[in-house]
């Protein structure tokens, strides 16, 4: 039979990267496309002694139904850990007349699509960074809300085309960004556009939904202050993630945000899976709170510090002058860019052929429509071996196109 | 500041339920408003150690991403088990012109939600038994969808008022409907009525959700088809969970729809938690194939026989002849209903200041406004001596307001 879908998701497709994913069963693929932490970043061990002592001390508990705002100390741990590493999280105390409040979820994603449900009738615009995260648009767009994008500048969105865009779209709800380590751009917003940003938020009483999952995962440069640590209005929803630094697949992440939203999110929660897994919740609690997440942390900055090199070095080695890419100072990804005269499309597919695969930069627009001359490579997931052999197939496909 | 939320959030309050369950923590107050399975139903030393095992010899694949349908060995065994045990489940050889699939959700609400949010526009509305499990009506809100109820009867809703609902609600775009032991009366739909309803379904096209948590729950009477058994067009979205048989803290549930369906509802859950803790779902895979589901499910139902029983010849004995109670043959909830004169909301209390938690029958109705003569008694939670002893109590609560 012929269903009537609802309107949001009658057109929506599967995330494109998600698709190649699960279309990449040949081994002989060298995928630049993934978005898979390393696999020696998971602390398996630690998580499985730590599981056995779950089952052996506290088993009902960590199978029996919870409460939706999350497992009240590991809130109080991630709470403590932002305020320390970033210095956010208000109370009442400091007198901004607001106070933040802590929200456990199914991975960061959960709560970038809580957030937008919780502010966005259908038909409403979420302001963007363009390019942005494809699973924050597919959140948007399966909530009924319009992704509308402001063009990414080298050091991060302009605040003069921010502030347009909002004269523009006076149905804007919130504006998405990550300042840090931007995924798909590799980009960090600097501080002093950061300010200009909020002010400007501010001046239109514009929520940002700050998504920083790779905060911790800085290996060159300097750390910035994070958006959410210069809100005194209670602005600022921030939306982070144990996927880059304790497991992706366990699907755990957080909010600190003004109290009242929080609790919005969280009655839009229950309506979506109650609680997050509560075993995971407990067992996370104990790693970050028994093991040293500093020390591991450091380690997963240093693969990352040496996978990211070598991807620049071998790129800098083997392609064209005429091809572009960012210079990451952590995160996942970097970005590189074709001659306008070369078809984004012909070369992702030259490379194919060559068996590497990446994410073609049409796949992070908000416009469905719009064009690209960029494409996304992943350095966490390859091996050095095949990032060396990766490159130079890129670089073979290259040839073929230019 | 002033936050401006959404419409279909701005005024959603919390589940009473789950409200009640945070606030229950005064130790000598006995709960029958609860809705967790027993805690002797977790199989807590065989998950301990096949959880060690994943650990030992596939820990990347249980904590790296994964796919948004879920773990196919998973979803292969969960379509295995729906056909043998319920007879559900089609495949393009049966001839009816489509296939079901199956979805790996975050528990049964995520299935449930993802159907509204595949169906259902803002304004749609969703038809329900009145009264009706709680949380299904938080995740239909939430999506901006109206529930209207159809009046629960002995036996189930009245296929008449299902088909007068529908004539009168032109833009009902779903029929949600938990025909065996269900939440919160405890009745179960029969057979005749099951198949009259699907009739009236398909006369008007009208995609039925089937929520069926308790199915493998039965501790007296006889098997009833599920309503999905009878599905020969594709109407049919089945919903279920693994939390009342394994563990309801992981938050495990699946979809068992029309490919077409589940390939949408496979979209939304993209954009809300990518997919589903992979852990968990390999755990629950090594448990239903290496391990004996049927003895243990068996070993639940055992004890559910007995504690049910137990609870309706203690209410049997002390209240009062004029407030009634349905006699369920599965799950885990009854529903007493007091006499017309009496204030439901004034019994509630006076079992609260007798330290005996029930649910009030209002939290279950389509209509926030509506009123009620019943509440909601499980049985699943408390212990023996908590069930004589609480049933007493309620006894002593009837007589002050009688």
């Amino acid at each position: 039979m012929d269903y009537r879908f609802s309107d949001k998701l009658a057109h929506l497709k599967p995330s494109a990267i998600r698709e190649i994913f699960k279309n990449l069963t040949d081994p002989t693929i060298i995928s630049f496309a993934a978005g898979n932490p390393a696999a020696e970043s998971f602390p398996v061990s630690d998580l499985a002694r730590l599981s056995a002592d779950i089952f052996e001390t506290t088993p009902i508990t960590a199978l029996q139904y919870s409460i939706t705002e999350g497992y009240p100390p590991l809130r109080d741990a991630v709470a403590k850990r932002q305020k320390e590493v970033f210095g956010i999280g208000r109370s009442l105390a400091d007198g901004y007349g607001f106070e933040d409040s802590t929200l456990i979820v199914s991975g960061g994603q959960q709560g970038i699509e809580l957030a937008c449900k919780a502010l966005c009738n259908e038909g409403d615009v979420v302001l963007c960074e363009d390019p942005t995260f494809i699973g924050s648009l597919n959140s948007f767009r399966s909530n009924g809300a319009i992704p509308i994008g402001i063009p990414m500048e080298e050091d991060g969105i302009s605040p003069e085309a921010l502030e347009q865009a909002i004269l523009q779209h006076p149905n804007a709800k919130m504006l998405y960004l990550i300042p840090t380590f931007q995924n798909p751009t590799g980009i960090t917003t600097g501080v002093e556009k950061r300010r200009r940003i909020y002010e400007i938020a501010k001046k239109y009483r514009l929520p940002i939904l700050e998504d920083n999952p790779y905060g911790e995962l800085r290996f060159a440069g300097c750390e910035i202050p994070t958006i959410k640590s210069m809100d005194t209005e209670g602005l600022v929803i921030y939306c982070s993630s144990f996927s880059k630094i304790l497991s992706a697949g366990m699907r755990l992440g957080f909010v600190l945000a003004p109290a009242a939203i929080v609790s919005k999110m969280a009655v839009a929660k229950q309506g979506e899976d109650v609680h997050t897994n509560i075993f995971f919740q407990m067992l996370c609690h104990r790693f970050i709170t028994e093991c040293d997440l500093n020390a591991h942390i450091e380690k997963i900055r240093a693969i990352y510090r040496h996978k990211c090199s070598l991807m620049l070095s071998e790129l800098e080695r083997h392609l064209p002058p005429e091809i572009t890419f960012t210079r990451p100072e952590g995160g996942l990804f970097l970005w590189c860019t074709l001659p306008d005269r070369v078809d984004m499309n012909a070369f992702v597919q030259e490379a194919l052929a060559r068996k590497v695969a990446v994410v073609p930069g049409t796949a992070f627009l908000c416009d469905t429509e719009g064009t690209s001359h960029s494409f996304r490579l992943n350095y966490s997931t390859p091996s050095d071996e095949q990032i060396v052999e990766g490159v130079k197939r890129l670089a073979e496909a290259a040839k073929a196109v230019l």
